[in-house]
């Protein structure tokens, strides 16, 4: 048995995130999540498939796994990445040999528990697994059908996967997600190959075939899943892995420094060589990575802090996910995604919620369509390595791509492409000086003062 | 004895503030307090003067009052508000009978013993008492004059008010103030009724018909006296309350949560329901309304905070009068007085001081004048359900109308009128957005987190 | 033996700060350190030389000095500033007789042991000392040469002063500073008098007609030695007497009153009358001038603040030089220099870094060419007497001139003349008013509230 996990996706729809994959969530990457999942489960050969943008990633994360005991990971490239799921299992299929597989989409984020009952279910007299997701509510993805004829030979399997059926036509309550086991696969591999690969839609073309010929099996799961596909489910991601991987007690590595001023409270998992200074609060459930400084009077909640991180004096990080190298001075941030190396000037801030407190939008489609975020709170999003000047504010949900550098005392309420240097342009930064007829009476401050602390 | 207290007033020169009636001062009404001291001083049959405007807040408020054993309260409609006081005591002429009146307005505040000097007062042999006040400095007001000839029979009698006599010219060193005792009324109806409705001072024209036939006796009075007449006198009537109802030592309802690193010192009341967070510092005279947040790092002092507010994260709050259901996220808000549910985004900040530190202007009349205010440090003033959007500062004095939205980044100097959605106008918001041609030193920051925490 | 201290330049190159000579630096004038230096290596017979722009606060400075009974100090008015040095010296020859003199520049800073050192070696048989600083790499400076040749007459005797040679061409490794001793001076004022005074370097010129005649003795000095040339040297200035003029331990005058939650670490000197309120942080190294207030939640770190000074709610002050009377409320101000008076809006920032964090460039000299500061950490430089409204920013290493006022929202990215009255043009500062059309729900906030304390 061979997984195939399939991680060359391009995160189009997640940008300015830049591969979902390599998102760090307490301190290990999705990837080593799933793969760590799988490899408890009992999958222990595992093909990862990459493309040319994220192949070296891959191998340099996955290095450590293959050197376990606990089973061989590798990585191998997709070359067309515009063939998709597809062209990723026929790109597998030449290291796969006749092996059964399981065929796992880094798209979903589901517990140990569906991998668990993948596992045990592949035991069974089907030809393939489909791991069918309970829902309680309308959903718009693809439902699957299950033959309900006690008198019919196919009883109780898959006769089809509907896409989108619409409320109220759902022919089940359960939904297709891509943790999918297939026993000798060559008849799969050869459907895909005679399917037009102009269709987007080839690998489910496929099974809709095999269907016919072959018993499909649906796996019945309740628990935790996440399709990670627009950058705000990295919050919800996030929420996840807190609770998953921390606890209700502070969990602090010894070699952390904390300022006895300090407050550190419930759920927060405190990682190696972190310092904490005066006055400053972490209130669970939060995660702060390797060598982050959490500085004077900052405030962290609900959130993960990547390593080697500066949250600086008079900072509140709220609900967000902040990846590696960030670092902050006086500034809000709520309710965002953050990549790497993102740097705010003093009194920049990330706005989150909208003045009449409506959901917020973000991003369009090349529809030019807002898509929903089903937020009312929502801040900006950030790619990586990109440079906010000070008293800059950004606007909910809007998208900073990386490598851009955003100059001070601006309001961004526009999505910034990668690679920009964006300014004020002229006249919106044009100053009139005139000359200083004020008179300044020299003990108007006296006054003052003396009420200062008064009490 | 029935009081007649005025209060269909429409408060236009207070606005933004919509109702001065209707401020919460220490967790009470304005009006609740009025009519507190006028019970307490023995008057228990009290007619409450509303407008179509006020009408069933004044209703509301006043039940409570009206169940009472101390008397009863009755909220009758002065159906044209145009007619001003003059109409006001003619509407409640209709139901007061032939009884004595003591008309109050609602216009001024005084202590307890003003109520209660009227109430002793009204026991001697005159037809009217009105309340004298005592000033130390001519004040543009209404001058009490009396017969000072010993040998006259009117010795010691009203004769006349002299409206704004100017300095030096002063009749006496009393101002006559709202709360005039008549006895046997009908009268003044008659003379009321038989003065045009064209004119504004219809009560005061009547005044001196009678003084002529009528014995007029002055009640001298020497202590607090506040007229509400412009925003900024909330301020005033703010701290007068803060040093009557509180304490030297904080009063702290035992169902509020104070955390162990909170500072709570002077003469500080913390009303039911309570929470203030780590670090916080609440410095008297202060109050704090039911079940207001005071958040993490946040400074309150010398200021009223109504109920169900959230005083966020690094937020100080000074000298100021803050309604009920108002939200602050890192902001300053000083010598400021807002209605209820006003929202600051992140950073907005409340001006309160001029750069050349003189006084403070406030507003135009319709003769478009600025007032005067006599402050030089005064914030802006605020209606009820405002929105402010991050990063924006309103520079001091100004006034921002009820349901009004001021978008983020803003600079506003200028008043806003109510139900208005204020945003930058093009082009002072045009950005110039360019390629980015910098490169960053992967490791410039290293060095610079080296010195974070040297000591 | 007569000093002539040279404290008449007018600090051109270090505008906006109004005279170097006057910055105090751990509660003492410049001057006062380099008289003290001056008397304690033994010099007792000071004239210092001033300008008709300093002179009255020089004869105040000095004043106590000369009451003192370790010497005499004379102020002395050189009459024509554009003579330099030469016509300094000269002035001060009215005075001087034949006194041996001692000329020292109060444009270098150096250790008491340099004073010491020219002390003793004007004890042996050379006519002309000066003070050489051995430098260990190029320093675009003038170089000592000396006559090596161990068989001529005046071996080991100054032959020569080179400027500027060039790196590879030093005739040594030692720079000649402005602390030379003279005896017998009549033949140098002779020399002056005949050098043309068109000439900028008339003292150089002199020199190097009387090193033929006479015998110029290097005094070899490797201490510490800074130039008080730009803005940013107060910067060096400042770490050198935070470091040798406090201690290990915060050192605390026991008038000042420090709140029990506040935190005062390592070298911190705090002077009389000064109060530190709840939660404040001084990080040394610091000093903290009389009567200044360092308020809630403030953070000061490697500065030096003056006398009077409030820094404010939540404000940062970081490696910064601040003079007497500045206010700061809510203020980040990092690497920055600043002269007295000055004030701050809440929310005004000093950017102190580039988004590409490259070196920060400062002013332009009278070709227009920016001055490199070697540092890529530099805030804005301040002179006297300056108000900044709230929110406004200032970029790295801009000037703001004395007397100057900015207003309210500001991105200040250009250097501001003395006496200038700051605005946004029009129109950008027009704003847009709408029809606000937005409808708040009512409950929206509740829910918000709920999670804000969570834990």
């Amino acid at each position: 048995m061979k997984v195939i996990l399939l991680a060359a996706g391009r995160s189009k729809r997640a940008k300015p995130i830049e591969d979902k994959n390599f998102l760090r969530f307490c301190g290990k990457y999705l990837i080593e999540h799933q793969l760590d999942s799988l490899q408890k489960a009992g999958f222990t050969d595992i093909i990862v498939m990459g493309g040319a943008h994220n192949l070296q990633q891959l191998r340099k994360i996955t290095k450590k796994f293959t050197n376990q005991d606990s089973g061989q990971i590798i990585v191998h490239e997709q070359m067309k990445l515009d063939d998709g799921m597809a062209g990723a299992i026929l790109d597998a299929s030449k290291i796969t040999g006749d092996d059964d597989i399981f065929i796992v989409s880094s798209n979903d984020v589901v517990d140990q528990k569906a991998y668990d009952l993948m596992f045990k279910a592949s035991q069974n007299g089907a030809d393939s697994y489909l791991l069918a997701y309970k829902v309680e509510e309308y959903f718009p993805g693809g439902y699957i059908k299950v033959d309900t004829d006690s008198s019919s030979e196919s009883h109780g399997q898959i006769t089809g996967i509907i896409e989108k059926p619409g409320e109220g036509n759902e022919p089940s309550n359960m939904v297709n997600l891509v943790l999918h086991l297939h026993k000798n696969p060559s008849e799969l591999y050869q459907t895909l190959r005679e399917t037009s690969s102009d269709r987007d839609d080839r690998y489910e073309v496929a099974l809709d075939k095999l269907m016919k010929e072959r018993k499909f099996q649906a796996v019945p799961y309740e628990g935790y899943w996440q399709p990670v596909k627009f950058p705000w489910h990295v919050l919800d991601l996030m929420d996840h892995f807190l609770e998953k991987h921390t606890d209700d007690q502070p969990n602090i590595d010894p070699s952390a420094q904390i300022a006895a001023s300090a407050t550190i409270r419930g759920n927060v998992k405190i990682a190696p060589g972190v310092r904490v200074l005066d006055n400053a609060v972490i209130q669970g459930p939060a995660y702060i990575g390797e060598n982050t400084i959490v500085a004077n009077n900052a405030l962290v909640r609900g959130s993960i802090i990547g390593k080697n991180c500066v949250v600086g004096y008079s900072t509140e990080i709220a609900r967000s996910f902040i990846g590696d190298d960030c670092w902050f001075h006086t500034n809000y941030v709520g309710d965002t995604v953050m990549g790497n190396n993102v740097s705010f000037g003093a009194g920049a801030i990330c706005a989150n919620l909208r003045l009449d407190e409506k959901e917020i939008k973000s991003g369009e489609d090349h529809n030019k369509v807002s898509q929903t975020t089903g937020r009312n709170k929502l801040g900006p999003i950030f790619g990586d390595n990109i440079r906010i000047g000070v008293q800059t504010s950004i606007m909910p949900g809007i998208r900073i791509g990386s490598n851009s550098m955003l100059t001070s005392g601006l309001t961004i309420a526009q999505d910034i492409a990668p690679g920009k240097f964006v300014k004020a342009a002229a006249p919106s930064q044009d100053l009139e000086i005139l000359d200083n007829r004020a008179q300044l009476d020299p003990n108007a401050r006296d006054e003052m003062k003396q009420h200062l602390t008064d009490d």
